[in-house]
């Protein structure tokens, strides 16, 4: 597990047990110990089951998992994911982070596992956006992975994407281009953000290895795949939704990337059943 | 700001700094200065502009911003929340993560709002749950206020909530109340989760400052008000949905909470628009 | 152990061991082990061996502890409550910091225990304040439990406690009681501390749950009582030591709390010996 | 202000603010703004107003703070050490922990104040130990130094300090101090504890910088002076206290360090007074 | 500053000033201000004096810094970068820090402008690698682009770099490319590192974006250059020194790494002098 | 390990991997493993091999490590000093960041022993300064003691070191000693740095412990040993090289202290061969 999460694991147990668990102590004497399971109420696509299993481990080290899936698995609902024994006292602490983290990670890898749906045969990979959620932008993206998305860049700092303002800064299309490809490592690609067909052809004559259509209907997408006839990789995004993405899917299209893979995906169902103490 | 949130901010700024901008590193000249705004694209119930501010702020102090929206007031679209000026490169470095606070704490404060106007009148509390996005409590929680809705526990620690797995470990409803009272602070109240309207007056004559009616049809609530008599306060959860939940706001129900509040609440659409350089 | 102490136990560690140990550096070859144990000199009730214990495996993981009491134990003078066992140079490492803690937080508990044994037979609670060393809150309210005692709200958040600057605000005690109930949770309850008997009867009039009489004396807590009628939970506190203490012990008074309970306490005496090295 | 008084600052507020103050959101307006005072109740040995100054200042910068007594000032009963103006919540959320701070590290310059006043004119000086309060070391051996004590050694790391344990290890005193000679860095004195008068020319013989006499009386104290002749700094430590520290401050003795300085001095009275709203 | 810059200064402050700097303490009087000035001692390329400016502002925000070169100059001996002025402890207790910082980063920025004058009219890119200080990437990473150079890959994440176990793995060049296609984000380049012509080629018929030619000589790159053809970019890493940087400058080379800008570059003379006390 | 190396270790994993690693992720199955080990390439003193373990434990506790040399050890080429067997994801994830460790602090080891070996049979102590990388003072200090060097002191809090900025402020020598003997704890030494044979005598004159000759030729600094008598320790700094420092290892010389030992030691090659898969 990388430091970062264990990082906002810690930052999440601290926001529900800064002040320990008032119930648990009251109720359990200190050698109480139970077992559980989660499991799916719905269909989903699960994401988050070793970030759970970490979750029980920071509270407790002595709480016992065993993971039953595995990060991208389809489940039916009743499918159990994941069961831990330990200490009751531990176990109900760390229930709640533990859900929250598994319910919002498999929600976002049902989700993109719709789009990719939607898309199927056509060779046209869904991707993700960097309007991901404050402190889950690692996790959010491997639950896309999950859902059979691909990532778009994950920070501001790998790759070049220069859009309406920066193209206002440097005067032209062309000049914008030849500044990235001038100061940016060899190893980054430039992409530009282009809102008419004009400008995909001009970014495509500058030399950009990617020509992303901001808001483009299907009609003008093909006009622009024409425009630029296979010279740079073609990327639709903007007002694509699960009713529209086909549509978008077009030839010459490589990559459709949507915002709301990540920034409305809702929460699925998965809970955890205490089976009663053990000893 | 509590250093709580700083600490957030700080993480979510370096998962999209962690390697600089490297658009804007090739595009600006140092010097290079732009003014901006944020504003809503659709009605919202605004929460986070002073998140949003902060981040400007620790992306760069020499940002200027200056809010032009407070956290809970409702806008309609177009209506410009913030404006922010400065060096161009940290003005769109801090952008995104900016918008991503704004856009899902000022989504949970417009779904609070929803259900806060679909009981309209009844006198009924929407309340939150601990079904947060992990590291992000206190914000949603805070949205929450900013929709209308109150507050349920922040944590595990303040009170005391008794489900049915403590009921177990205790072995009857009555002696899991007396074990709270008897060791929990004087300060704290006693809430019972119950399934059946049997266990509802139980938890009544138990002692219980509280009944939370988990996953009851109305008519079941309206038998479990009747049953507890004024004794406790009432609480609904479970099911409850936007469509539902006036349903639920009948006489004698002091609190209905809901988790989709907060961990499916749509983003809601904020733009950050670029207004050229300054001087 | 939760993460927030780690955190504490780092810091403490990091103020003695920042530049090593270099008298153990000098003298003990790599490869030197030891055992030794920690003893109580005094009739001491034990808090922090969990903590203590957590000492020293954050110094070397290879170190192993055995715990020979449990926190809230009251033990007499020679009573060994650990045993560790390891590198000689992490044992020494570690000692100091453990004892720190052991001997800080047993003098809380014993502290308290005095105060407890005080009251014994009345009923009142004794409560700690949140008037604790700074970073050692949870451990110290911990302390006190250990000692018999109650805790009191742990944090400015969870409980509604109106104060005479409040008050002052509010414009009069209905009003602010009536605000508070309002905006807050519904799980909090809601005192309000009086210094008067006729503040202590406006107070239960307007809906108190906890009345607070704040340095009164043992016949005006008697008549704040009579007024009271027992409608709301009667709290005493200022200028309780443990000479007096019994005093305030009336019928009809619930609660106690003692800001010398933590910060006041002095350190008990317990110390670490080496057996000698071992294989 | 170093980072690590900052960390433990934050780590203090967060102890009582992780979940707000319910109270002032509830009772004060958002632009309610006061001014008030912290004065002293008895007379003190002041230290930690700055440390108070910086509490306000992390809880909201917009407090502005006034100091009117600076750490090491003797101060009497009503004296104003601090003023502070702003808006009345924050005011009162930074409150408590700003006074932990200068209650408990004016309780340690007014402790230590007393037992330099005990030995005054033997030109002995009085010193703290390592037995301070976790995460507060820097800050507590700022309060002896405050009360016109010095410091001893703040980690293991600085000097050499040959202990019974160490002795052992090594074989002899002589042996013990040649390697920790050959060890050292140069600038690093060498102390030896001893528990004989034996020990202590021992010592001596084998070149240490300073003898530590443990739990000696002051006649035994006397003798080991003599065996030293001056080749040596001559420490004294173990079971001292207010009423027997005059006794062992006798001719030859440089130094006498006791562990109550910091680990059981009591609490001194502060309080805020909070003056009433300002505009 | 980026907030990870201000945790390594704080690491770096930490570790110089955990226990406070004992001589100014002794000398100097509270209010004793100076001013002084930073000054190269060699003829250098500076880089670090935000940095440094950033040491003093959190060692004591009172320090005022006025910087008299910007990071990318070349500077002749005796050129004063920075100047400083305030509190004489604060600034003594910056100086050591700040200027191990200005010393390491200008040694990079000094070192990496031989190798750029060394290729100077090829064309040919001098770029670093991954071979940084741990803790310092970011900033060396700004040295070497100070100094004229370019960056490669800041992280493993950013881009593909296929090596030797990577083929091995994947069990052909062809496969192992066609892996790194389907699961990259379609920003992301993919390079190769390969040993002989061979692998030069059979990397350019997968398909490779740049092709890495490790512990070349001059004339076996002449020929990978040859048999690639333009279809990909050509970079040489591997056993380049300052004498024979410009033998490997060839047609067809776009880039030349070299480990040594960071992890061998020797520290450049820069000095802090204090020019007396000030009112 | 120390809680801060883990915490730099943690700081420099995430400069590698604060994107993960696209290229393993690509390549490798999660049920790869791999065994290889870091070997020399040419003759030097090893420091590190501890950390580096840690570096791969972080990563991935499933990696499993065993040492072949320990710090200090002085190995040829093609020695094996460490293997590592486990998930290859996670091996070649530790890679770099564990050389990049070990590379610098066997280059710091290796360079001391360099200059230990040039005054070997004088009894002058090489002693390194306060010019380490930032964040990585502790371990490079180590790596000195593993070449055979010496630690001067680690901080400005331990001991007094009186430069020409603190005489100028005190007026004289003798009463910056004065001074500094009043205020700093008995333990510390306190040392002079002069620039003169004059104020050598007078250093030693006013009862400093160690007289630092800073930048003096050796005629001056036999002048100076002279002078002092024996009354003091004496140290030469500045200006010292491999070439010189046996010229500077006089009689009557204690300690030579030498910044290139930390500021400028060149990294020395070890690198990691994977020797295929594992089952």
């Amino acid at each position: 597990m990388h430091p970062r999460t264990d990082h906002l694991i810690d930052l999440a147990l601290d926001e529900d047990l800064a002040l320990g668990d008032l119930t648990s102590r009251a109720i359990f004497p200190a050698n109480h110990r139970s077992r559980g399971f989660i499991a799916a109420k719905d269909e989903v696509t699960v994401c988050g089951v070793e970030v759970a299993a970490r979750v029980f481990a920071r509270v407790d080290p002595r709480l016992r998992v065993r993971l039953l899936a595995k990060d991208g698995d389809r489940v039916r609902p009743g499918r159990v994911v994941l069961r831990v024994a330990g200490p009751t006292g531990s176990l109900l602490a760390a229930e709640r982070t533990a859900l929250n983290f598994l319910q919002r990670l498999s929600g976002v890898a049902t989700q993109t596992r719709r789009f990719v749906a939607a898309v199927a045969g056509t060779g046209v990979r869904i991707a993700d956006t960097r309007k991901t959620t404050p402190g889950l932008r690692a996790l959010e993206k491997c639950a896309v992975r999950c859902g059979g998305g691909h990532n778009h860049r994950s920070t501001l700092g790998e790759h070049v994407l220069i859009k309406d303002n920066h193209l206002a800064a440097a005067g032209s299309i062309a000049r914008a281009v030849a500044r990235a490809r001038a100061a940016a490592p060899h190893l980054a690609r430039i992409a530009v953000e282009v809102t008419t067909v004009a400008e995909a052809a001009a970014a495509c004559r500058a030399g950009a290895d990617v020509v992303l259509l901001d808001n483009f209907t299907p009609a003008r997408v093909r006009a622009a795949v024409k425009s630029i006839g296979g010279r740079a990789l073609v990327e639709v995004s903007g007002g694509v939704t699960l009713a529209t993405v086909r549509d978008f899917a077009l030839p010459g299209v490589s990559v459709i990337s949507i915002g709301a893979l990540t920034h409305s995906a809702p929460a699925v169902d998965l809970s955890l059943t205490v089976e009663g103490p053990t000893r």
